[in-house]
């Protein structure tokens, strides 16, 4: 069994996203799936998708504060400077802390823990559209 | 062919574990696999699971430093500290450092590099049980 | 549809190098697949794959900046320096920035985006061939 849908998510601010509803809903599928995976893929490279773990706001400003501090947008070593100064910290950031995420799909759900999501982290200051290929392959049910 | 078990990892101590035997012996079905792939998943994002390549303590314990030094416990911004200093940036710690292992099977084995296993990253001083979840599939031998 | 093919990469030159054309040249059945999933697994580590996101050479040459920067070969913290003090931060680079990219498969093409390939980020001064393991899998066209 698989299944592959397209899902498009419009300019996205600056910032950690909660996206598990929009993921699930683009792949009604994946309720016949007895055992299968999910694989989230973003097709841009300077924002990221991440599974982490809270989706309480003082914990998303955590997980953004890092990045930011870690990857100085000042940083006197890069070159590539042209679209902006966040243009290649955005790139860097998405490569440290982005995931595609991969789901284990139990029982029709993806075997997420209690306090599990799966978030879009944008990097840009004004990022465009984010596309973001769904695939899911199992054992139907 | 569709194997998917749960594997339950004892309140480890903060540090790097090794885990392929535990995972492996979870498992014993892949023997029977061509080629296919293994995916290792952990239900909790404060700790981590990584393909790493070197089992000597002075490696694990280096893996283990960088992390400590670069995501500081008493940094000025973080909003999140109700569960102590080693909460969120154990959360962060495990974005950057973490995977959920995939991994390829060839002819019934995991094709990991000799220097290479899974291993548990714990950053909570006092973690509490990690629920991983195994999943394999491939075509049998 | 499974097919699992060996790819050897010589003795690559510290920095980011371009293996799209490699990959998928050793897979020529990938364009058969309607739906699929491409694996591409690295079988040492303190050398990473990662899909990034632009190939001029400013661009590669920042996105190895960061790592340089922020685990420094010079660190008081390392134990393990017997074979040079590019050796453990190459592991801890390969950790941080390294992948095994999972890539979808759409109508016989990796589903990348436009800016996305595939990067071998060679962290060692003198590192050795790397041998990458390709698997893909999914339902024929």
């Amino acid at each position: 069994m698989w299944v592959q849908r397209a899902l498009r998510i419009e300019a996205p601010l600056r910032g950690v996203h909660p996206t598990t509803r929009e993921v699930l809903g683009t792949l009604p599928d994946l309720a016949r799936t007895r055992i299968g995976m999910l694989n989230v893929f973003i097709r841009r490279t300077s924002a990221a998708l991440s599974r982490i773990g809270d989706a309480r706001p003082g914990v998303r400003r955590d997980l953004d504060a890092w990045p930011d501090d870690a990857v100085r947008e000042d940083s006197p070593y890069w070159t590539h400077v042209v679209e902006g100064p966040d243009d290649i910290p955005a790139h860097v950031k998405a490569v440290i802390v982005g995931r595609s995420p991969l789901i284990p799909v139990s029982a029709g759900r993806p075997a997420l823990g209690t306090w599990q999501g799966i978030y879009l982290l944008e990097h840009r200051d004004h990022g465009s559209a984010r596309d973001v290929m769904l695939t899911a392959w199992g054992e139907a049910a």
